[in-house]
């Protein structure tokens, strides 16, 4: 019988999470029944969303409960099976903890093709982010060709793939980072048409330079100042998606905003949205992105780094300080 | 020859107005043009978006230029006319602005009957208020029966059409005052479900309270701190058309957003509108509240003020002081 790790949640955490908010326990992993199958985790997705899980509020997820094992998502191997669909080898992913070992019965967990495309990327580009991106811009901000896209975060996970599927969908698109080699990154591989980074001081006049024609579709993944400053730049009926508020943790939930009237004055729509709610379609954009990276059309970039599990907070928390250069995955 | 005195724009307001911002001139009143007819202005709306037309920024509208007549709405008696649709004694209303007398050629001018409803309310319930309020809720809150609606400044021109419409598609509805006596007019006048009188105290614990199934739709007009209030009571997809944000004008621009995120985690829809973009259906718009009207469903409540034009600036600021009950109007 072997011994599972787990990573569990052992406080709440105040502010940024740190080492001893969690412990690691070992379990023996129990006999299969029928119908389940052995995963041994490879790759852990490391997400802001996960800062949130750990609070003790209802959101679109319960919390975690205090001494149960972090939730997360990874890719993984089939070690065992006595599940029909899944044979000794395949390749999985869905949310399997953060933990060495899972058990699943196969519920919301898909088959990935590692020979097609390598496992850390069906957690990007074909994973959550790449699917979050896909539904945000396409459905929330509803982009025409020939429109202008603003996105934030944009050499994070979700928001390198938000301005490539701009440029598939004709967009002129610009990028804020956080770094002079994301902002080439993001010219120069991804082929964005301008980028802006914002840890060079406040935005507002690169955006009147890199934005002539202002902006029809801000892809919102960070809230607080830089959702401030594009505000007065956006175009009459512009459309906000909501994705995330990396910097609200915090930062900005105290920040005022300024430039709210041009919400009423400029007509915008900001739609907040959560990916789970397009489940239903997640295969279908998954092909969908597939068939875009192998014609070259989008391409992926993850940053793995290796470790234990008691190396999780300190990941985490390299998410919020903008530390990740591509898609943070742990490889365990 | 007559004089027309006008009430101009001598300098811009730095927060509100005061009566040294504006001056008073008298003009002759030119002789018609063939097409042209003679208004005697009886009623001025004021509206809070007045404020903002005396700015220098271009909004929705171009500024009020420096030494211009003072933009506004009104209602009037033909007195002359060299115009085929408009007789001597015929009421019209339109954008004829802070004036004695105005010269029209037609253009944005619509009849109004008198006979049926009293001229003031055509620049109320039958006017852009209550135009504003049916659009907003209908096509942008696109409340369904048995949900709940909120709405701000709920005894005010927009809010009190706004309840007492959301009323008639079969909703919940409370509002949102800034007085007892427009709490209980609320209830016991229009119909509501439950009011909350703003001025005493945090709303919070009364949202819970008077919206058990929280809120579905909610109309905003005010911004702010109450804007901040309600998005914890929002239910899932939550819609909340933008209308004004009376309260940024002088105070909440600087103030924070504590509970942003629920944009997010409730995946609410916020857009901002502005009932010009509506105007080519102004005039069947008109003809359903006035249907409401005679079938006794929509009540209005005007709060007219006699004065001369120079008594314009204190009546603008009481409405941003919340010191009008009912749309608010100057009788000339």
């Amino acid at each position: 019988m072997s011994i599972n790790h787990q990573l569990c949640l052992r406080r709440r955490p105040v502010g940024m999470v740190c080492a001893d908010d969690f412990f690691v326990i070992g379990t023996a992993i129990p006999k299969l029944e029928e119908g389940q199958f052995l995963v041994r985790n490879e790759y852990i997705s490391l997400d802001p969303a996960m800062r949130g899980w750990v609070d003790g509020k209802n959101s679109y997820f319960p919390p975690v409960e205090l001494g149960s094992v972090m939730r997360g998502i990874t890719v993984g191997r089939v070690e065992q099976s006595r599940h029909p669909s899944y044979s000794e080898g395949d390749y999985v992913t869905g949310m399997l903890n953060v933990q060495q070992y899972a058990i699943s019965n196969g519920f919301q967990i898909r088959a990935i093709q590692p020979d097609l495309v390598p496992p850390p990327s069906w957690l990007g580009g074909l994973g959550i982010p790449g699917v979050t991106a896909y539904y945000g811009l396409k459905e929330i901000g509803r982009p025409k060709p020939g429109e202008t896209l603003l996105v934030s975060a944009a050499a994070g996970a979700v928001g390198s793939m938000v301005g490539q599927i701009g440029k598939i969908l004709g967009c002129r698109v610009i990028g804020v980072a956080g770094s002079v080699t994301k902002c080439e990154y993001l010219i120069n591989n991804l082929g964005f048409d301008g980028a802006i980074n914002y840890r060079a001081g406040p935005i507002n006049e690169r955006l009147f330079d890199t934005c002539p024609n202002k902006i029809d579709v801000y892809f919102d993944n960070v809230g607080g100042r830089i959702f401030d400053s594009v505000l007065p730049h956006m175009n009459l009926y512009g459309r906000i998606p909501l994705c995330g508020m990396i910097s609200h943790r915090y930062e900005a939930d105290q920040a005022g905003f300024e430039n709210f009237r041009f919400l009423l004055t400029s007509r915008l729509k900001i739609e907040g949205f959560i990916v789970s709610d397009y489940v239903k379609k997640l295969l279908q954009t998954v092909d969908i992105l597939l068939g875009w990276h192998l014609e070259g059309k989008l391409s992926f970039k993850e940053d793995i780094r290796e470790g234990d599990l008691m190396h999780f907070p300190l990941l985490l928390n390299d998410l919020f300080e903008g530390k990740n250069f591509g898609k943070l995955i742990m490889k365990i």
